[in-house]
Parts: structure tokens; C-alpha cells; sequence
């Protein structure tokens, strides 16, 4: 796991049964190590994203969207390496072609939005991603694969700032009364705060991709000691 | 409304549309203030728990259990005038006999236990069931339909501390990443904490009857200061 991972999610993985090796801070250190450890004891490795299996797990989030609500007009999707909204993408662009899926990156971990802006995958440092609070997306770069489903079914990628994720997050759990991680709350962070970006839509799912929070962190945010900082709109 | 009643629950209120009339007190001077109120602008006085009607409403979340699992063997409602647990009781018994209903009071406005305890309708102070966090469940007494339907189809009633309610609103919140206020989240704490007083079972539904929790108590609870006194069991 990266280093810096949240404890709770430490925690939650070693409850499973699981040995926890961290390293980082670069994703690069962390497939090398990956690929030891697999080469020495003979693991299997599974990827997080880069990964057309992965992709297709990751699918069926879009394949039970639609199944639930088959007139939703948009689909807001955490990006992290990609993995998820290459598969929600796909399912729901093939299913319902109408329907527009766009991405949600944290500003400070922007990437996949340079990436797709420019044409060809961009890398940022293991230090420009690590300042977000979504620690979830803090992927210095998505995969090849991840890219070409990006490019082919994805309409766009928005960026919410950090104090955007933390309101979001204060408003699901006080408002919807569900506790979303930092990565998780992007989604709805783009929906409150960037509708000017996204396309005009009535019936918008936005994913909430985790809920591994930080007791400390959650209470801070609910708190809303940062709330004097300037909130774009509302 | 009852004087003292959380902010967030005055707020949604006022959201809806409604004009605010603190009144307590006492649930006495509440119905003598909505009869005035009543007689004079010609309104409809919704009883909150002791009425048929709403009885029946309440039941429905009865019958949604019944539904979504059919082979439940524990029901916990959280019970303040007893409208909720009179209604699910009646649903859940006459659907499945066999399975047992249970409900739960804070120890601090336990007047539904002694009722049933006492075979006869038991009444606390204002002052008494004020001390308990869960404000939704601070009622006096409950009402003479409800202790019928109670003493007919409700198997006990058992209670837990302020800091077993507020551990399980932790755990709710860490755990299955709900927002549950402190009213809803009795069950939870009865379970976690009381299960040798309950009747034993794999299936247990636990009913949480609402989120309505001010954003810094969350907090609060989320950062656990009040660890320090003694859970009873884990």
C-alpha cells in the first residue's frame, strides 16, 4: 500500500487476513516491489486499473445504474487511474448512448484531464498528487487501456478544489446521511459546485466510489473549521 | 416543537415550510398548545404517535421488512411514544409470527419499560427523559393505543447507556457509513452491547429511525473523547 494510506484502510485491509507492505511514494517503487514480491513467492498480481478484466469488474457499477434508473441522462465518475470510469463509461455508453459520463479529478491531482486535453497520456509527480486530500486519487498517471476507453467513452473530465470535496463531504453526511471519503466525494463536489461545466442534465447519478474516512478527518470536515475559505458557488 | 430541539430539525422544519412554535417542556403543554392552536386558526392536530392512523403508517416499515426478508428473526425498534414499535410489531406478528420483536429505550427515558414492566401506562418527568441525548425518544409516557398494540405483539423492551448510543452511532458511521442521530441509532447499541438480553437470532433488522444529528455532536462522537468510560461488552 503507498505509504501515508489512511490508517483506517490499514486497518480494514489487515482485518481481511492481509500482510501490509508499504511503499512509495511513487507508483513506479510500488509495481517494482509488486513484481519482487510476486517473482519470489509466487503471487499473482491484480491490477488496480491498467486492466481489461479490472475494466469490466468495474463495469458493472454502469451495468446496475442503468438497470436501476435507465432514462439517467448523466454519470459523474471518481478518476483516479481510470479503472472505474473506463468501465462505467463503456457499459453505459453501449446500453444508453445518449446518456453522458463525465469525470471528476481532484484540481491538485489532475492528470487524467491534462491527459485527455492533450491528446496523450501526462504524468504528474508523486509530490503534486500527494497534496489532495482523496487519497483514493492520487495516481500520478492512468493506464494505456484506462486512456483508450477514456478517449472513447468518456465526454469529459472536471476538476473540484479540495475545500469543494470537504463541503461535499459535510453536506452528504448531514444531508443524504452517508459518509463519503474524501475520494469518493468528488462526484458530488463537480455536481454542486461545477454544473456550469457539465452538461445540462435532470437525471445526474454521481458515484460515491468509497467510504474509508478518517474518524478525525470526517469530524474536521463536519465541523467546518475550514468553511471560511471561499466556496466557488452554490 | 419541543423547546431544545436540535437545530438541524428546527432548520429542515422552517425548509418545509413550516412556522416553528417552541413549546415545554412538557409533551402536555405541547398537546394544550396545539389544541388552542387548533381551535383557533380551525387546523388538523396530527397525533404524533397515539392514533390509529399513524400507527398504521409507521407499520409499513413492518411490512417493508417482511418483504426485503422474509425470514427475519429479530426486529429492533427504537421506541419513544411507541407509535414506530406499535405499528412494525403488529406488521411483523401478523405476517410472521414467529419472529420476535424487541424495542429500545435509552435508560434515561425507560418509561416504555417500566409500562410494560408494570403492566400498567408509567409516566417520567420532563425532567427525567430530558437527560438523555436522544431527543427523539424524550417522551413522558406512551399513549393508552400504543401500550395496547405494545403489551399484544411487542416480545420486550430493553435499554442501553448514553455511551453505548453513541459508540454505535460511531460504529454506524465508521463501519456501514450511515449517519444515524442519537434516537436512531438505540438499536444498534442494542445489539452491539445487550445482545444476552435479547432473544437470540442470526437475522436481526435494527430499525434507525433517523439521521437528524447536529453536525458538531457527529463530531464529537466521531472523535471518540467520551472512550473513556466503560462500554459494557463488545
Amino acid at each position: 500500500m503507498p505509504r501515508g494510506a489512511p490508517a483506517i484502510k490499514i486497518e480494514a485491509t489487515k482485518a481481511l487476513g492481509a500482510e501490509i507492505v508499504p511503499v512509495g511514494p511513487t507508483s513506479g517503487e510500488r509495481q517494482a516491489k509488486a513484481e519482487e514480491l510476486a517473482a519470489q513467492y509466487g503471487y499473482v498480481i491484480i491490477p488496480p486499473f491498467n486492466d481489461e478484466k479490472i475494466i469490466a469488474g468495474q463495469g458493472t457499477v454502469g451495468l446496475e445504474i442503468i438497470e436501476d434508473l435507465p432514462d439517467v441522462e448523466l454519470v459523474l465518475v471518481p478518476v483516479g487511474g481510470g479503472g472505474l470510469v473506463s468501465g462505467v463509461a463503456t457499459a453505459v455508453k453501449l446500453l444508453s448512448p445518449q446518456t453522458k459520463v463525465v469525470g471528476v479529478e481532484p484540481e491538485l491531482a489532475a492528470d487524467a484531464q491534462a491527459s485527455l486535453r492533450a491528446g496523450k497520456i501526462v504524468a504528474w509527480s508523486g509530490e503534486q498528487v500527494g497534496r489532495t486530500l482523496a487519497d483514493g486519487l492520487r495516481t500520478q498517471r492512468i493506464g494505456e487501456i484506462n486512456f483508450d476507453h477514456i478517449r472513447r467513452y468518456v465526454d469529459d473530465i472536471v476538476t473540484v478544489s479540495e475545500d469543494e470535496i470537504r463541503e461535499a463531504m459535510r453536506r452528504l453526511a448531514m444531508g443524504a446521511r452517508l459518509v463519503a471519503e474524501p475520494s469518493g466525494a468528488v462526484t458530488s463536489a463537480a455536481f454542486l459546485f461545477h454544473a456550469d461545466e457539465l452538461p445540462r442534465a435532470e437525471k445526474t447519478v454521481a458515484i460515491i466510489s468509497g467510504g474509508s474516512v478518517e474518524a478525525r478527518l470526517l469530524a474536521s470536515v463536519l465541523e467546518g473549521e475550514w468553511l471560511e475559505a471561499t466556496i466557488a458557488s452554490d
